[in-house]
């Protein structure tokens, strides 16, 4: 039987992974470039750790199981409910701010779909015990760098407070909870469907017309200055350097738990939805098991920074490492390919081999080309009674006599 | 109730995780510069494509279970079973021969014990298609080559063949494969036991005394020069590098699935047993449901190596990435320390800002000094009006003015 990758899982062939690796890297290089440190938990946790924390939907998506030792486990939802356990067990160890970064892998148990599957990387960064402007700030100030060190030269940040979007509710008479999150969600489609449709839509959920026609007044008149903190957030964000950040009063977000400054960041000229979201939840990290402290972070979609870059064909440099294949006559010449191959090396060139000496020279040319390799040096008998090797270029197919100092600074460019 | 972690997993907080990435980013980088690529998959599979592949005391460590569809999945045991498993569906795709290697945890549900967990993350290079011993030499090259890169000045080699042992086997006329085996294993203890507890060993296990004796004479007098394929691995290895490589013809390495070329790199002067380790193994990839092609691999043990670089103080630099922190004097101040802070970061100085101005000063050099970060720079309003900024160095305690162009170039060295 020939075995099968289960739906709404990935095999990430090389060439994948490479683009992967690099766009992880540079995450990961700017996040300690602002402070962040680096934290890894279990991909298995108790059960009772991961349940009830986002409500039973959430719950039915939790791969859940019995362990070898009849404990009732799961495979991580997410990466918060983590670090809140963490939070709680290590109050000794962990100095407050904890600036944390968070990519592992987390499992949900989704209908797979295109862009949604059972197994994604989460790229998580949070400011943990900072009630401060200065600190959504600077989680907006991280995005914005990790889209300009990707490569990515438009995208558009919307900034918004949910402490607004409640307070119009309030100010228009919507007081119910309930009633708050269900007009939220309509509200928060203002950018993708018509007035009309969302028009509709909040009259399904029990509003008149004269009060959604309030509701649109209020949203359209909203102001930044009317909310000073997040008037600080926007100002200690750009001092910082993020570009492109906007006020978007009608910016929602999907999650419940956010309690004050909401952000997502879009590439622009393509529709990918956000590639990074989040913001302030000050009440979620205690009633995930945590203490009872502020925090403010953010998400990084990393399956659609992946997309975008291959969209935009950026961060796609060096997928191959390997610069040069060294090849192999027959088996007399092995060891002055391997001489060469060693030369190279130390001089700091990513040079490859060609393990299989038997292979003919054609077959050596082909592994070069599919594994991306733009030059490959020849050594045969001829080469080593004239103590010279052959370049050639795969790209221009051209070939060179050098000597072995010729190639390696030839090379080393 | 306090959220707890499962016994045999663990939680690594970033004193710990950047040790690990740090190790992990050396190796990465060793195993591109010999032309090796990265190959990720899924850590939940179907139960048929990861059991019965090691036999059953194997199959019981498995961690299986029902997916919500009610099909039988497993998380990984290992890395070569999910690499067989891409063999086979994706030959289109991968040329050979096919340099991968494969960083990604593994779930084993063993006994948990000093040194044994139950999560922990394996690092496997192979090479697939490749029978000449080119591809050992390769891959003992890459551990001595990983080692020095970690900054192990003291490693041994051990290398052996199967092949050798086997022939060993026959010549004083032990024939069977299941006395084979059990005779290797006690043979494998000859460099940790005495001579006289393997001679019991042996006994038990049905060989009289002149066997044992022929059976000694003939290891002690096995020579490289015997396998001249095993010759020419260390040959190949040695021009590629490789250092401190021994032929040790009582080395047996314990997976039955190796044939030819066996290898494992000690620590001088740690016990902490072998920190890599593989050999070759031509007829494992079919068995595991892969195409038939010769294989040769080696596994690093990154908790030992981590152990490693621990007791031997290495790797262990640069765990913060943070140069300098800018502290907060009161909340007047905050532009003019943000402004200091995105110069610093201009200049390619990793610098971080405390973020939460209300708290005393105390509290930011403690945080500082709880984070490992060298440098605190002060600016209150003395400062301000002098257009200067302290900088304190925490390890001296000493302070500084200096200009914000003098702060720079300072901290650029």
């Amino acid at each position: 039987m020939k075995p099968q990758t289960l739906k709404g899982f990935r095999d990430f062939l090389p060439q994948e992974m490479s683009l992967r690796l690099n766009i992880l890297a540079i995450m990961r290089k700017v996040f300690e470039s602002f402070g962040f440190q680096p934290l890894e938990t279990p991909s298995i946790e108790y059960s009772s750790t991961l349940l009830e924390k986002y409500g039973e939907e959430a719950d039915k998506l939790v791969y859940t199981f019995k362990d070898k030792g009849d404990r009732d486990v799961g495979l991580i939802y997410d990466l918060t409910v983590p670090t809140a356990k963490v939070l709680s067990i290590y109050q000794q160890e962990i100095t407050l701010p904890f600036k944390r970064y968070q990519i592992q892998r987390v499992w949900r148990a989704e209908k797979p779909q295109k862009g949604r599957y059972r197994e994604f990387t989460q790229c998580d960064i949070d400011i943990f015990g900072v009630s401060s402007p200065l600190a959504d700030a600077e989680i907006i100030a991280v995005i914005s760098e990790v889209l300009r060190k990707l490569g990515i030269e438009k995208f558009t940040m919307n900034v918004n407070s949910r402490k607004i979007l409640f307070k119009i509710l309030e100010k228009v008479g919507i007081i119910a909870k309930n009633q708050q999150f269900s007009v939220l969600q309509s509200i928060d489609k203002l950018d993708k469907k018509s007035k009309e449709d969302i028009t509709t839509e909040l009259k399904s959920k029990g509003l008149d017309e004269s009060l959604i026609s309030k509701l649109y007044a209020a949203i359209e008149g909203a102001k930044l200055e009317d909310d000073p903190i997040l008037s600080q957030v926007l100002s200690y964000a750009k001092a910082q350097g993020a570009e492109n950040v906007n006020f978007v009063p009608y910016m929602v977000r999907g999650l419940n738990y956010y309690t004050g400054t909401i952000y997502e960041a879009l590439i622009d000229g393509i529709s990918l939805g956000s590639v990074a979201g989040g913001g302030r939840y000050d009440s979620l990290v205690s009633l995930l098991g945590g203490p009872d402290i502020p925090a403010v972070g953010t998400t990084f979609g990393l399956d659609r920074l992946v997309d975008a870059s291959r969209e935009l064909n950026i961060a796609s440099q060096n997928l191959t490492n390997t610069k040069v294949l060294v090849t192999v006559f027959n088996d007399e010449t092995i060891d002055q390919s391997l001489s060469v191959l060693t030369e190279l090396r130390s001089a700091d060139i990513a040079a490859e081999m060609y393990l299989a000496p038997e292979k003919k020279f054609e077959k050596q040319i082909k592994y070069a080309d599919r594994n991306n390799i733009p030059y490959l040096v020849i050594i045969g008998p001829e080469e080593i009674s004239k103590n010279i090797v052959k370049l050639k270029d795969l790209k221009t197919r051209e070939q060179k006599e050098l000597s072995i100092k010729e190639l390696i600074s030839k090379l080393k460019v």
